[in-house]
């Protein structure tokens, strides 16, 4: 094992089972064979850290034992374990998903599938509100310095956008429709983009998120006074509200032989759909789980210039905060994503 | 032009508005360039034929001015209009959907989803429950002797199956489940077995059916007493009942990134999906509309003898018996095919 | 028939059998059902009319009768034929192959594949160095007022660009490798920038079209100097040179699984490839024939501004000087595109 | 770990680097956590064999040290290692190439391009011609008792025809050419065929083997005679001879949009490709190393009686006849497969 001088013990934002929040002492994990240390620099707020934070749960995932939440990180590198070749210091992005390698789904090249993923911040797996955490090389993506480090806790977020434009085929000449214009919504979008899509139309219903499109560059639709299928033909819907209403509109809103990309968790696991128009147009609907090999098409967005997620975020606080940032929304539900900066 | 003698007249079957059938005397149409005069031979009844019969519409299309039914044909060419380069006598079947050709979907390849499209039996288009009818010279398909005027009529709804294992991608090793042991059904697991998927599975509530699929050579399952999820693990679901449970059941039985095809049309346009599970397993959900380019296979299929379809007629009757026809079902409702020999 | 007022004659240069240019008087072609007269502005010189004009052949193509060469066309619409609905003055780009519309590859969606279609300067069709042809309506393409005549030319052979990144499945993460920086290179390494390719190598001989490459921002390689293989790992060969070594040393630079496109046209029908390679790392190889279904895409490429045509316009000339537009890239070798403007 | 009374050593049939074959003693391995040890059965000969017996090395592969040739083995289970779940008696196949599990192909679920597979009988991995091998528990696969040893070992080269038709794409309504009437052309062959297609040629300059594949109810063609595209239009070519004539003409068979598998090693690994027919058709060209994911669908094909493996055996020897096993195809050129039948 190779390391810079490291303290015995981190700080860590821990959730208990009661759902209050409090920094604990915790001791600095040492990486094993493959794996690498990383000191957290920035992590992204998720709808699902805010979640598990107001509910305790999201479907079987319960808080049972105390948890870090945080699963979009980036830090850099300040300890690997044997066999691997990174230098100390190094940037990086990081996956926080690991699958087992070895099952069905994995070798079929489906990792995100994996039945026995280890997810940071999904019960009992903890997440990155901490001082340190550990990943195999393989999930750490290092990043050019052109790249800010929130920038780079934010290749997650922007991961979800990759896989759904992927699984939508979004290419040059797509017609692109995205139903929601939150932060997946808009990272989404602009992936769209710079998948050379043309013609991207957001909707939502909340008009400061929609005028925040508007500045980026993006068709809107305001979906409470505009029945969508009236006004837009998409050959691609990203679904990124899990409302009803988008969802069906939405659908109605595709040309024929086009693709649904259902990315917004419902409150519902079931949903009605037209089904009538699924078959009469011959549409290919899927839904995304996480993702798959987006880290360096991600990565290689944002350091080209082609993204620019800094400009996506809108607060950000500290270590000794997280329940300021999980509970910011509230505040400004307009807000982009907030970011926990651990260190500076 | 070139023909033989011809009648001036033919006898038809007729359904008025009032919905009631009668066999009406009319003229032989005469084939334009580009297309062939056809002696119907042997006419499929479809669930569609029953529902006009019962109903006067399906969705939108409503029976407003006297209509032929019948769209699953075959018969012989005795007369071919400018420039159709055809044997008279050849044996043929009828594709009984004639697009546009040069719409956005016909352009692409898709002459199923031409909105312009003239398809037998679909008001105002008339139907084969006739002796003569014409059509362009690239919607007949020669078949050759072996394969009999039934079988070729039958090559209609085997199209639907062919398609629906393309959408599939059902290949060796494809794990199929096939919900709802009706024609359609059948024909789909056929194909799928001809496609060299050795592990389908039939589902039903109607026992006789499921024990005519298990003659076959499929495996079975009762719905009413199984939950398919609970029994089956498929790579591709090819629902052709669309009964909502089955819809619901089938896509629960289906592995991460399968594949579900509806084939099967529900009564009501809107169902209730599991869109947990599909997002969860990254499923891919499409439905099929009629088929495009399936003939040729179809033809093959029969002719090299990989599908026998002469076994899946339950009973045939003459074209003075078409109201029979129609209700024969509700004597026997596991019947498999119903024909109508216009001409033996 | 609606127009504008026309005159019954006009210019059109004329390349007779003895492969001398002439320009003569014709008279004013009248659109038919369907079609649209196009009053020429713009066209773009291609290799091939080069190649016609010096050896008065290309492949089994003899320029036999008088022909008149150049299909790289935009124009305004100044009379259409019955059943055509688009406004005179109309700002168009000529798309310059029409195929027969019914023949089994036009019925699966691939035009470009007619052995039928009727192509602009390719024997005996007439092609756009003339004041007025006619096209059917889906063969011209509206472009906004944004889009200069010159581009509006030039998306033909930006077309062949977008068909080649399209088989070769160009996006985001895509490490692309262009041999070939003449202008259906750069322009297929333009079309790969706009799919959302951020590492994409230019290879060339010429170092004066590596450094307009390198303007443009992308990594160039003189192959020359350099063998490809020893320093580009490429997902995707866009093989845009026609030159043996190019086609060897290209594949040899593509990863495992990865895809190689053929567009460039060798001397030679026959050549080496690298078989052992194509086998060890199951590569994928195919090339292209003109394309299809790509000017909507380029439309929306150019106008909105991902892709700027007019940077690439290195000359123009007018009507009677299409002599000189065919021979200028002796005196400039490193010439992008050269013009003809017929009318300003 | 579990097993079965074992002795301590056992025979293997060694290649010494002067290619010379004995039978010596060796020790039993012990399988490692997660490894299987199977008392081998059936091993059939592969060409590859022959090639290192006779010439010593095959491309950079060089027998520097003892070999134990044979990749095409099956057996039965007589240890497992820890964690392995599998009872003693099991009768399986054995996929003889074992991947790392974690480089970039793994991953990408193409375990078969991976740099670091150990595969059997490739130097200096030794192989099956041997009592006792160990494999991991994932690359021995099950088979019913209806599957013959010698069935089981040959669902290796079926393997490769499964990986054929994947890549061709060859389903009902496929127009198959195959190259070779060697083992892999046919088993290609019969794989196309339990696909679902209908029209399946193989063409061969060995009448006897011809003969052969028409027995099999193959359509054949002298290629000594005739000229392939003269008679033939294919959408796939399954290219198995590596015959430079047979690569050549076999692509000029294959119909626009159509596909080539390149099977067959050739002598060079340069081969001279009709670039012009890739072009003008738009044909896409790939080749096949080994083969992944197909053993369960090869099961499935002999499980279920689609094909008959047991019939492709020619001739069958001893461990100690390896020699004889290896010439065997000097006395008769038309033998499909040979078996060493290690155990009874």
């Amino acid at each position: 094992m190779s390391m810079t001088d490291l303290p015995a013990t981190q700080r860590a934002s821990v959730l208990d089972t009661s759902l209050r929040l409090s920094v604990e002492e915790r001791s600095v994990p040492t990486p094993g064979p493959g794996e690498v240390l990383v000191r957290v620099r920035s992590v992204g707020v998720c709808g699902s850290d805010i979640h598990y934070f107001e509910h305790g749960r999201i479907a079987d995932f319960v808080v049972e034992t105390p948890l870090v939440l945080g699963h979009e990180a980036s830090g850099e590198v300040v300890a690997v374990g044997d066999g691997v070749d990174l230098a100390m210091g190094t940037r990086v992005a990081m996956e926080p998903g690991v699958p087992c390698g070895s099952c069905e789904q994995c070798r079929a090249g489906r990792y995100n599938l994996c039945p026995d993923v280890r997810f940071f911040a999904t019960p009992p797996i903890d997440g990155a509100f901490a001082e340190y955490v550990t990943l195999p090389r393989d999930f750490v993506h290092p990043v050019p310095d052109s790249v800010s480090y929130d920038a780079a806790a934010l290749l997650e977020p922007l991961s979800v956008g990759v896989w759904a434009c992927e699984k939508g085929d979004v290419r040059v000449g797509t017609r692109v429709l995205v139903t929601g214009a939150g932060p997946v919504g808009v990272m989404a979008a602009l992936v769209a983009r710079a998948n050379g899509a043309t013609e991207i139309t957001i909707s939502d219903v909340n008009p400061d998120r929609l005028a925040r499109a508007a500045e980026l560059g993006f068709a809107t639709i305001d979906s409470r006074s505009t029945v969508l299928p009236d006004v837009v033909e998409a050959d691609v819907l990203l679904e990124c509200s899990g409302a009803t209403l988008a969802i069906d509109q939405g659908i109605r809103s595709v040309a024929p032989a086009g693709r649904v990309v259902l990315v917004g968790m419902s409150p519902s696991t079931m949903v009605e759909l037209p089904v009538g128009v699924i078959q009469g147009r011959e549409l290919w609907i899927t839904g995304t789980f996480r993702y798959a090999h987006t880290y360096p098409k991600a990565v290689a967005l944002v350091a080209s210039g082609a993204i620019d997620l800094d400009a996506l975020v809108s607060k950000s606080f500290g270590l000794d905060e997280v329940e300021q940032a999980l509970t910011y929304s509230r505040q400004d539900p307009a807000a982009m994503k907030v970011v926990v900066r651990v260190a500076d």
